[in-house]
């Protein structure tokens, strides 16, 4: 059997690289604005744009993606690609960012006039991202600039006031939302890779992050859990919020660690990362009867307040095939690739659209199509790309390597 | 067929009537918070308390639900229901109201500390209920004032300036939703019942909000569709909020129009309301393959944004069945109590509980049970009464005159 799953890695290869070209082939074709400038995510199944709201989560994510792999995967090193992320970046810097208050909108008119403003950090943050990664594609100041005054509002805002936020509740004890150290310990490692000299400046940073997420991951019965909200101090809280998993977001979390761990050669958080986080949230997350991952479970099997709960979602199913990758090519465990085995093949039966590429975004928990487009406000071109061209890379490596 | 269905109506009485019962008892049993006040409306299947987070818009609800039935209906007018309704009033007036902005909150701890607050007039507009059925109860000035000067902030915000909601960006273009008429007219009806004299003070609302509601019918082949977004003049808006339908919404809307068409005698108004309201929204939001009514709905077929658009819930379930049965009652038509019983009998073998009473909330398409919880932070003592004791009235009405 383990002979059968290493005989399959070079069909995990060409599908995974087929899959990164098509999928980017998509977004490319269909997702473009090129009056108004900024990308289009609600694209139907075939690519038709189904509404032109353009929301700053995926757009930013698209920069990010597409400037990515123009620096660092060959055949994307093209002018086309230059082209659409310049455009995409010049977007957001115009419409996205409010100059004069440091937020950015969570979604606009065609146009790029304001609709919505959110009272959370995640808008921000995808826009450090898609900057960051410009200075690195073009070395041009003014992407620099903006991703490190962005970062510096972020890190205050989440260590030291919330206020500009414009929440206008203070909650009467403090939690912990994983989420909030999970993206700025991503934002971190976004930064590292643009310079350097910032794993220096940041790491006190990044350790508070560490420590906040691992504050995450409880016992029950023995088996790790992870929570997505805790007490400021790590105690479980009680009520929905208290007990809500997100399995997918979980298994994110552990790759971002298993990451750093592997980098600073951490056996410890690397142990962590690989048990609390990955292998138990997948444990516990996946469906026995159906197969997938389930988008939120209560850890004691109480009704949860999300009424997606059950369904089957593209992206967990993404960062499990990194997490797991990932994990075998550092550990050498055939265990970790017989589960990166199962994701796969969920998702390559499920989720993948064979008649006009890329991958449909929400199942019911049974398995079928719930919302046949390709992108909307959240999803756009982001995990699957990413989850392809982390794979693809890890794949080339370990075949090299074998 | 149609004497088959007539000959059903002292079931229906005795269904609705004998479910009623079961389903006041399971909140009075289970809800009712002794410690600290107020209602848990977190309730798992057979009413064990999930979580004790108070949430203002399922407690004001409640509220409102108990005293109606107190002040309205024989045998419920007893003290052990005045004394829930009674310290519930107490918790929402001291807890769910900021007496200093005159916000509401959405959610508290148990102990009424707040935890979020809304940049919507909904909270505000179900304290305002409450308040004003507490006064019909008791005549206590206290709770007129409080429903009054509630009341007047939410004309404010609505007409005149919605700074105080909290709302940081101003759309370029002003879009008429119509949950705010709706909610406006009810709020008047509820008043105009409190106090007959507002029936004149409140009637070019009244007017303005019929207005607004009609804005949101328009016709798609020959057959009327009810839009949840229009322009401020009634224009179709582009892309998918503009083209959302919530079929149970626009039934709900249908009866609020009927029921004033009906006391006024406005018989243009009654055929909207029947017609483009009423049966329009459930011609296009029943699911003719498995039963019950859509969440929401594209009127183009194209992906919605809610994922959760094809569940059945609830809701819409008790809002159909009052309005084919006060459409059947007014004009004899029995098309409209063929219509009923569908509703009735697709609502009693898929979301009422046999074992521990009162309904399930939320199915998937295919009507099994997805959240086994019979409360939560929006589901909770409210439309299900609310529909039984209309229906209940109605069925007797009925009956007496046949």
């Amino acid at each position: 059997m383990s002979d059968n799953l290493r005989q399959r890695l070079p069909e995990f290869y060409k599908q995974v690289s087929d899959n990164l070209d098509s999928t980017i082939q998509f977004w490319l074709q269909h997702s473009i604005d090129k009056k108004e400038g900024g990308f289009f995510t609600c694209l139907e199944a075939d690519g038709t744009v189904y509404d032109t709201t353009k929301y700053s989560w995926p757009i930013c994510r698209q920069v990010w993606t597409l400037a990515r792999l123009y620096k660092e995967v060959q055949r994307f090193h093209v002018p086309h690609i230059l082209e659409a992320i310049t455009k995409g970046a010049e977007f957001i810097m115009k419409h996205v960012k409010n100059q004069s208050t440091g937020r950015c909108y969570l979604s606009l008119t065609r146009e790029g006039k304001p609709l919505k403003l959110q009272r959370t950090i995640f808008s921000e943050a995808f826009y450090v991202m898609a900057m960051s990664e410009m200075y690195r594609v073009t070395s041009e100041d003014q992407y620099k600039k903006e991703a490190m005054s962005t970062m510096k509002n972020i890190i205050h805002w989440v260590r030291v006031d919330n206020t500009e936020i414009g929440l206008s509740v203070t909650p009467p004890s403090r939690t912990s939302s994983l989420a909030v150290p999970m993206i700025l310990l991503m934002l971190i490692g976004q930064l590292e890779i643009m310079e350097p000299a910032h794993e220096a400046s940041f790491s006190d940073l990044a350790q508070w992050c560490i420590d906040e997420v691992l504050k995450h991951a409880i016992k029950r019965d023995g088996v790790f859990a992870v929570l997505e909200s805790v007490g400021e101090d790590g105690q479980e809280l009680s009520g929905c919020s208290g007990r809500l998993m997100n399995p997918g977001h979980a298994i994110e979390a552990g790759w971002f660690l298993l990451e750093r761990a592997i980098k600073h050669g951490r056996k410890d958080l690397q142990t962590l990362a690989l048990e609390a986080f990955i292998s138990s949230s997948f444990q516990r997350g996946w469906d026995a009867e159906f197969g997938g991952l389930y988008s939120f479970l209560d850890v004691e099997g109480r009704p949860p307040m999300q009424l997606e709960w059950d369904m089957k979602m593209w992206w967990p199913h993404n960062e499990a095939m990194i997490a797991f990758l990932m994990a075998y090519k550092h550990t050498g465990d055939e265990e970790y690739l017989k589960k990166f085995a199962q994701v796969f093949d969920y998702s390559f039966q499920h989720f993948v659209d064979v008649h006009h590429g890329e991958w449909f975004g929400y199942l019911s928990r049974e398995g079928k199509v719930k919302i046949n487009a390709k992108g909307g406000q959240w999803k756009g071109c982001f995990h699957i790309p990413r989850a392809l061209m982390m794979c693809e890379k890890i794949l080339h490596e370990v075949l090299q390597s074998s």
